[in-house]
């Protein structure tokens, strides 16, 4: 690539057709926000549309809003627009508890039926990334030790030699998150997909930095679960509900899921003392939804909606391989020598939308004081400074300046400074 | 007890300290609302409290917030509030998830906990009530199915007997709400958890229709495990998140509890593979906590709280009652003759903070054509009017106000029109 100047950059915001979607954010002035796949932004809509939650649907009418404001079907209405980002299908996903919460329904699901059909009780492995996400590790551990399965882990080049051969044949489930949280490496979904099927085993997608960040083909990629999380590139909110989409074909029967609370029940509203499973996704619903979080977490979901108009996620997609593409260049071409190297890898098809760069030394000061000048990534263990690149709130001059202000930052060496080494609780 | 008038009850709320209470809330003008045990009133505090939340805590300071607005650390916050009206000690509690994803919890350490300390397999037996609140049998269900135990429901008047004897053998988990949300029947917790423990069982309490409402003593009462609701008397708004409490015998030892998500880690933010549950309470966190539901539901428990400075839950306690008491002698003076028969015991001391009527003819419609009126309660199934007594916003002269409204729709026959037949989705 030729050089690049900032004016590149700028005429490349001028040419943006995706450009105007920023309009629709309150973003903080001056802040370069590069942590959206950590929490994204907060859009214009969500406050006054939380305080019409508050005020008239809960304050006004009260449990009248079970009905008249729809509350009692927002799990399904919110859960069909992100089907949209997804590949899936009306009717199939629902917008409900924590990521955790829902990775523990779908994976009970999962693994009872690959028991229902291995009657010689052969398939009892359930593989995942060692350095997956570790609260998915947590839960498929959890459900590994209730049912005599065995959680291995496995790192990602040896991903592909547990579908083959006797470690296919013990395979019962492969458990993957689609973008990796911490290199931001993509799977290829239809591939692993289809590898775990020919060997007989199911599998289970996690979203929480695929949705709305990169296209998703579920149904194309003949997967079996997936879930995600609300709060990252979906804008939702802090604590956002989550979502899973369960295929139909595992819904053929209604299904029993261990988390079987009054909502996930045929008819809820009959107070029946026996557990009966709603039909279809809805089983997959537990406790009351949350009308409040579900409206935040719909306008979120229109600011990623917005982008139909424009191309969809593909479009969102290019704009996203331009930004990270431009920001490893920029990183090559003017912090040469400083010790930073790439994580996420070269080869766009397997990258997701953030890039990691790693730094042997003071990789986590470097980031907060790049935080304090403004530019806002993420440190994650070992020495990866962690840069997430949302199309809709970002532009080209965003990168630039970024890399600018990470240029002075490793210039000054002001990252050695000790108020930039104190750790928070949350990092 | 003598004729009443509605001067009478204009004096016992010039004479009510708890009176000033009520400004609190945001009341729609001339609703009386006897449906807080459905979903509380929303607190003047919390559309801006929530607002703040929304555009500054997020909006402005995005991730920071995690640690600059202790949003990590909220549901334990709110959960040693809540801590305050149950009679459990700070670090006890949390605020988190469901209801039924709580009961979830909490019945699986119980289970586990009775399994290793009976070895010869002999307590086998939850016990719960037929007609208890339909979530809680539900995970009751997929629990017992799941480790091999049996659900037994039985009849109000069956429960002492399966306290003694060979049943008592039997029993493992007592699992009971408090306060019955259909008749608003009290168990005695102290005399029911006493002869449970003296079987050699454990006892699980739901407070969702206490918490806010009764007073309620766990650690008095010695109680193993306890769930409840944050939108019902607590006021935290649709959907707020439930809350758990583990007696501290129980957390001698770090317990793992299925839902083992990141939250419950020792360390979450080392993102490491392997799960190893924090110490205390804090390990029966599973996903990434809401902070705008929290501190909807922080706005709730204030309101409660300030009880606190007018004698506390006592004093809430004497007003309730003194209502549930008028309201019931009002319909036995006014509507006599119409058909209404008290549900809710007669003894205070079994009595919540409801009073369900039956009716067999016309108790849906009659609901109907008093919220018609405005005078909200609701129906439950089978001809069970039922209305919730909050003495935090309501004043005596509703409840003769919403007496009169009721001779009214049954002296008319209103109630008979078309419209007020009409079910509605969720009732």
């Amino acid at each position: 690539m030729a050089a690049v100047t900032r004016d590149t950059c700028a005429a490349l915001d001028a040419a943006d057709a995706l450009a105007p979607l920023r309009e629709q954010f309150d973003l903080p002035p001056g802040l370069i926000y590069l942590d959206g796949n950590s929490l994204g932004v907060l859009p214009c809509a969500t406050a006054g549309r939380v305080q019409d939650v508050i005020r008239r649907e809960w304050g006004q009418d009260l449990i009248q809003s079970w009905n008249k404001a729809g509350w009692i079907d927002a799990p399904q209405r919110v859960g069909d627009k992100i089907a949209r980002l997804i590949g899936a299908a009306p009717g199939e996903v629902i917008a409900t508890d924590s990521t955790s919460v829902n990775l523990y329904k779908v994976l009970s699901v999962a693994l009872a039926s690959v028991q229902a059909a291995d009657t010689d009780a052969r398939r009892r492995v359930i593989v995942s990334e060692r350095d997956n996400f570790p609260t998915d590790l947590y839960i498929a551990e959890s459900l590994a030790r209730q049912h005599g399965f065995t959680l291995r882990l496995v790192e990602t080049g040896e991903i592909a030699a547990q579908l083959t051969g006797t470690a296919g044949d013990e395979l019962a489930v492969l458990l993957l998150t689609h973008v990796h949280y911490r290199t931001g490496r993509m799977h290829p979904m239809a591939e692993l997909t289809a590898a775990a099927h020919a060997a007989g085993a199911l599998v289970v997608w996690d979203l929480a930095h695929s949705a709305g960040a990169v296209p998703v083909d579920l149904k194309g990629c003949d997967a079996d679960f997936a879930i995600g999380c609300g709060y990252k590139y979906l804008n939702g909110g802090p604590g956002a509900p989550a979502f899973l989409w369960v295929h139909p074909r595992h819904l053929a029967q209604a299904v029993w899921q261990p988390l079987s609370g009054w909502m996930g029940h045929a008819a809820p509203f009959e107070f029946t003392p026996g557990y009966r499973p709603a039909a279809g996704v809805k089983a997959f619903l537990c406790g009351t939804p949350s009308p409040i979080a579900l409206a935040a977490l719909d306008c979120g979901l229109d600011t990623v909606l917005a982008a139909e108009a424009l191309g969809g996620m593909a479009s969102v997609r290019a704009k996203s391989l331009a930004m990270t593409e431009l920001f490893i260049a920029l990183v090559a071409q003017r912090c040469a020598g400083h010790g930073l190297s790439v994580q996420t890898p070269a080869d766009q098809a397997l990258r997701g939308s953030q890039v990691s760069l790693h730094r042997e030394e003071g990789a986590y000061a470097i980031v907060q004081a790049l935080i304090a000048r403004g530019v806002v990534g993420d440190y994650r263990a070992p020495g990866i400074l962690r840069f997430g690149f949302t199309p809709l709130t970002l532009r080209f001059v965003d990168v630039w300046d970024a890399v600018e202000q990470l240029l002075q930052v490793l210039e000054s060496g002001e990252w050695r400074e000790a108020r930039f080494h104190q750790r928070a609780a949350v990092t």
